[in-house]
């Protein structure tokens, strides 16, 4: 089952079709997307039985953040050891946990401005939060989880590291600067198309003059803090409420690792894809 | 006029009395302390014609963060020159910038959990989005301001410090570390009472055997950015949202600068004061 947003509306997607909760539950289920996370169980339970097949063409470029108003987006830094390596720290003992400020999220198909001269790339997987709570532990952590999708992590490097101590959020908050989608893939579909342990990812840049490149490439697999590791580590301390984001790091291959140093630029279009999840797309474009 | 939040209920408070919101306006406005900042120009005007006094009766305890659910919290760290120096690092050349996530919010009475050997305290001035905005001039940028509040920037240092480069926001999102209110305190009424860039801020901490010591006490004239500046700072890389909170910093006389340190422990009353804003209270209890 995939959730989605179109066009600020709650939906159910399968292939080019969306199915719109609202018309489609009689109004058990408001417009809103984020209702589907805040009754998690009863949502999921009534979507199961739906067809989305049966719902209307829509263009993926209609899709806005899947949960558009999360209260939290926890995001971890150097959670793949050569990402860390290749940023010049150690490996963390403990998650290194920033947040995204909620106005960055954007969906699947946005401008991006680049907004100096520093703008990076990090696909990430991205949890979503269906049940919350605190203390969950490890072993439970994934029947809190609504479902998977494709994050970009995207950082001004200047602001990221204006300050000392360097405070990552304000750097990965620019508009635009969180892209999620196309929409929350649940488990099970996950689990039939792939591992959920164990997904690659990767993104590519294809530049004005038409070439292309690919910038990172890994998987999941590699994650220091897995994702049911990092809900119970978090829910230790912070509250974990229906509809967070849990970004959960990006492996080698930003632009700021490189030698010498890449950045991206007006007109570069950004794809990011995850194995089972699907893609998303950026362009970038001038201030 | 002070807005609050009356056991989940958005209420207008004069001494005592808190006049239901709801109730007053005809359901004109809903129960939900966030409608007030959402729809802030119509409120505020609604609200001038209202006498609070004529409310009821309540009791302080009642009172919960009279912002419950903003979109984003932004807290600035090394703010005061004097705090800047005692921590141990330069003074910055732009805001540092983390995020107290929504789960620690808590109101103007509550049992805090001391959750390790470092908890310490940061007094705080916190200013409440009426208008949100992008770009926002710094010489408008009062006019986005709901209003005022006093905040506890309560810290757990263990967790503050874990990681490299280390991340704040984690540390300071412990359940009940973002106290804030009794009540979101318009500028107007500020005015009226005192100068509202030069308020004196304090806390006092009372021991269980009864031996009190003030702990931090400053003036917010000693902000290396203001309100203002901060929002016009901020608003160039976030769009502030009705409800946002802005902790803004905390002088000198925390903790973990002093020698010997000194930290919270259960039995610790905590009391935290704005010039023109009120007082809260926190009683630091074991896990």
């Amino acid at each position: 089952m995939q959730i989605g947003n179109r066009s600020g509306r709650l939906v159910l997607i399968e292939g080019d079709r969306a199915l719109d909760v609202e018309r489609a539950s009689d109004g058990a289920f408001g417009p809103d997307p984020q209702d589907a996370y805040e009754r998690w169980e009863a949502f999921r339970q009534w979507a199961e039985g739906q067809d989305a097949s049966a719902g209307e063409p829509f263009d993926v470029a209609e899709l806005g953040a899947p949960v558009p108003r999360p209260r939290q987006i926890m995001a971890i830094g150097l959670n793949y050891a050569d990402h860390a390596a290749e940023s010049g720290f150690d490996l963390p003992e403990n998650p290194v946990v920033f947040a995204k400020f909620a106005s960055s999220l954007t969906g699947a198909r946005a401008d991006v401005a680049v907004t100096g001269d520093q703008v990076d790339w990090e696909v990430e997987l991205v949890a979503v939060i269906g049940t919350g709570g605190r203390n969950i532990p490890e072993a439970q952590a994934w029947d809190h989880v609504a479902g998977l999708t494709v994050g970009q992590d995207i950082s001004d490097r200047e602001v990221q590291f204006w300050g000392n101590p360097p405070q990552f959020s304000l750097g990965k908050s620019q508009e635009g600067f969180a892209p999620v989608g196309p929409a929350v893939v649940t488990l099970d579909e996950v689990d039939a198309a792939a591992d959920r342990s164990d997904l690659a990812l990767s993104c590519t840049v294809t530049h004005p003059d038409g070439t292309s490149e690919e910038l990172q490439s890994g998987r999941t697999s590699s994650l220091i803090f897995t994702v049911p590791d990092l809900i119970a580590r978090l829910s230790k301390i912070v509250e974990l409420y229906p509809g967070d984001l849990i970004f959960t790091g990006t492996p080698d291959g930003v632009g700021i690792g490189r030698d010498p140093q890449v950045f991206l630029q007006a007109g570069d279009v950004l794809r990011t894809q995850i194995e089972g999840l699907g893609e998303i797309e950026q362009t970038f474009v001038g201030r």
